[in-house]
């Protein structure tokens, strides 16, 4: 940690700084410039401590040096973690194609998807029975009966399943239905929520908030990581931003931006982050060349008559046609999608 | 709803598209331009096959014409909406001020400040038993013993308090407490907690997400209403920017933009907003300018020791000045602190 | 400015960086931490060479401690600077009402619009004869014209004019007729124009550009200081955001931000920031409780014939009524209207 | 145009706007709904008086349906265009690669990227002589000096050259040593200097200003083509956002985005938009994937030594593994580096 001084700290204020440091367990090293003096502080930066220093009289500002989250660093664990859900492995060279609807909404329309995802190459079936949905007039997900639809759908196409989980009360619940829990966007910052499913055995869909910053993600990892779950893929998926024309903007440089600092897998969702199928392919395949470990895309069978986020899903015919493009380009990457 | 036809879309596309809009239990008044077709669909827009309309072929755009929200509008309720916690009054006229640590640490500590906001002229306790915090290595909070020191504290200073509630699974807790439930900008869209909350008969302080448009935060305060709450206090606290010098942007432009289409009372907190004590007191001020029915501002009477959030807290000194010039602002715009 | 040191930097790296540091002109003093080494480096953080220090083998971060403005400073100058434009003077203690149409539309039109602000209390006219439009077939102003008539109906009314400046090759034509320059928030880093009215001695009125942080703002300043013109009156006038109900996201908090790192006045422009007339008289409001030296505001008699941006001018009856307010208000902050 | 009235707009203000439509030359459709009255009006929606709809009595919203762009646009030219800059083509199947300095520093250093490059297979080379520097204190390019080192490298590497022009004074000299003239990020609304590149008949590269939206982007290629230049080529080089890990935020999904409403080449620079060499490689790679019809990679013999934004540019060994990739992409993707 360094400490930045204002121009007019008195002596008296930078003894007190020194002592206060001191106290917390930094040990301080000052280096007096031509117009500020800064101290550089040895020690812990997690130590929470660390954040008093702000106020101290004569200082202006303080600079955290070491990253302030661990068992989601690289530092922390060097190789690439490979998350395995059912038999699909995401990570480490292995590429997850996460399909299907927005939402469960009957065992029909969800069958219909899955057949044609699975046909096409997709590893992971998703479906929400709890849909986070920004008016309470809008359908809200089928609950318990949207689980048992897609853990049977997912039995019969032999697809590991995933959905969404968006309260503590429901952890137990989800769990017992689905092989992966996903935390959503609205939800990334729900830190009780977090230590729930970090409390579990299942692999968590972790994905970034929307106006959460890399850092941000990384450290809601970290409370699923510190509860005891090793098993977290981070999802991209688009951030808020002034461009209208898309319905958020995909940050693609945040996949080699959190590789580079995190051994955790990172997957990539066109659908959500523009909101318009067709950017979605384009956007897919950008994804893989980006480096990611999956993409995560909406798919239905008939979205005219989707009860949620239908205009935002591929027909089966366009996934068909994405899929090619994506398993050429994961083998141009010398990946596989298993 | 208003759609409009791509250039392109072909007779039958047409014909389709005014089929499926009078199904959905729309009227459709189609006008013939040089260019392009365009579809007036009157009917309830907040029917949920109203989505489906984006995705039908030869559709270019949707256009929503009616707001989403009901229950939170002016046009549903057109006088302001009086919010009474314990004796304090929010709203028409009446103007809070919401003042205290941001976290409970101590029963010691908590009096301290308490006395001291009281006396200045604050009229709700505020202090934090459930902390949201970013690295799941911060202090997260006393918990119920929290709960129980800020109980007692209000009720020695007669302050009703208020405080954060985070998960489900601690609104009875919290309700047995406190006398206002806060809902955190990090939780503005967990739909279950705003359900959770809208069934208790407590008044909710609903904070702003750091994402959130004016429209979001309007339908989350749905969420709350249309569960049997009508007790809504809504509260602008910034926004997340790319303005590296204050912690969040605080959008004041949000307050009179809520206040002329909805009836819930706005209040203001320039400490999240800004992070910074020497910005807190102009914008306050400014705050009571732009019509606001109150703000919420941190006090610590020793910020150099606070476990968290401390650096945008004011010290008591600095609260009394502020509330000096809080008191004749409130005066000259001619309501009361209440 | 800080140099830290990646956790694998080899003791070779290391010399050779301090070997670089010495070079460019500064003192190196290593602090080896436990997981890191930094060094401080003293010198002038303007050095450019200052730049180069990033991409040494082994560096992680370079941290600049000092501000990149010196002229635009309170640390360079102390008080407020006080800038005079015909016999208005504005800062320190005096406040400023710019107001007028967005652009000068025709002798009659500015006439009647000249005549209400003057009443009504306002000491600055502005009115456009070179408009900035985003569409090239939109009204581009009336040119040489425009200044003409701007000036002939200024001195009517003894207000000083203020009019904007696009292009270096109208500087000359422009100076010659306006008592103030504006470079407009599209121009913020056109920074040969910057420099260019930075030669003339004419005041100038720089607005923050949409996406510009308020030490982007500073550093605009600087070019206008450094070219030898110190009067220089900054305008905060709302930044892009993902808030889609209004045009831009004023950001008061930048007002007090801006004060108290330089000695400049700041205005704002409730008018361009929000797009809407039923906003700008509370933002008006809120501009003088947060310390501003004054306000921006469009004012037409006819909105509806405007050729430019009527929509955000608000009607010479309802400027009276602002005028009132705020009249009252900087007369409550002891401020004059001089 | 869509004209949506407010709830309470009365039967005189209804005719007033009607009448008002049709004077405009607009044709109206009336359709009275439930709640509220919608008025079609049929007409050209970039008639200026479009603009005065909003501040009628009784208008709620107005709602453009028609594309502000005309010349820009798809509509308008079907085909892809193909830029020819001397014998590189940009657009239908043909990919550029832009690549050189930041800044043209000396004939030697020049000399020595160009070599490599050329040798690497870059098509275009590019050398700032007139930088655009946030600090009035940083290096500000060679200027003439710099344009003339600059075709010079170019002829002794058969690359055509471009390079920035920052003022309008400053068009006809650029344009007598560049075979293409660049508009930077932050004269992308520099209206003036759009007009004056519009008249030469030099290729035009434009980049996206740090908050323009997609339609800002091609309002202002409306600029270029309107004056009469039909040769624009547009560059997606990142847009400011609250992330701080990265420069600024790389919107790919701009690329098809704008392919799919105009036929004008885009390129993408993820030098400026990450300023991190770790990033550039895998966002060259995912801009290939996602269709663009060309890189901007600053490349540097000796970063360490750059006056100007060394640390975003790649080292040439760098940049020969980058291009060995970027070759098999443009192959993999059927276009040619030509």
């Amino acid at each position: 940690m360094i400490l930045v001084l204002s121009p007019d700290a008195t002596p008296e204020q930078v003894e007190h700084i020194l002592d206060h440091v001191r106290q917390s367990g930094f040990t301080p090293f000052p280096i007096k410039g031509e117009f500020r003096t800064i101290i550089g502080a040895i020690g812990d930066d997690t130590n929470p401590a660390a954040e008093s220093f702000r106020v101290l009289p004569g200082i202006e500002q303080v600079l955290q040096i070491l990253k302030p989250f661990k068992l989601a660093s690289r530092e922390f664990h060097k190789a690439d973690t490979i998350v395995q859900v059912g038999r699909t492995k995401i990570g480490g060279g292995h590429f997850a194609v996460i399909a299907g609807p927005c939402a469960v909404e009957s065992e029909e329309l969800l069958d219909a998807v899955a057949a044609r995802v699975k046909k096409a190459g997709a590893n992971l079936l998703r479906g929400g029975a709890f849909k986070p949905r920004t008016s309470p007039y809008s359908f809200q997900g089928l609950g318990e009966e949207g689980l048992q639809i897609l853990r049977q759908v997912g039995d019969r196409y032999q697809l590991p399943v995933v959905t969404e989980v968006m309260d503590t009360r429901h952890v137990e619940l989800v769990d017992r239905y689905a092989d992966m829990l996903q935390i959503g966007a609205r939800n990334m910052q729900n830190f009780e929520l977090l230590k729930e499913v970090g409390l579990t055995n299942k692999p968590v869909l972790l994905k970034r908030g929307m106006s959460a910053t890399v850092k941000d993600l990384l450290m809601s990892a970290e409370y699923v990581l510190s509860s005891g779950n090793q098993q977290v893929v981070l999802c991209e998926r688009g951030v808020r931003s002034f461009e209208d024309s898309t319905r958020n903007m995909l940050d693609l440089a945040a996949v080699p931006n959190i590789k580079g600092q995190s051994h955790l897998p990172v997957i990539v969702d066109p659908s959500h982050a523009t909101g318009r199928p067709d950017l979605i392919p384009p956007l897919a395949r950008a994804a893989v060349a980006a480096g990611a470990d999956g993409i995560h895309v909406e798919v239905h069978s008939c979205p005219e008559k989707a009860l949620s986020d239908g205009p935002q899903a591929l027909l089966p015919d366009q996934f068909d046609v994405l899929m090619n493009d994506i398993r050429r380009m994961v083998e141009f990457f010398q990946k596989s999608l298993t």
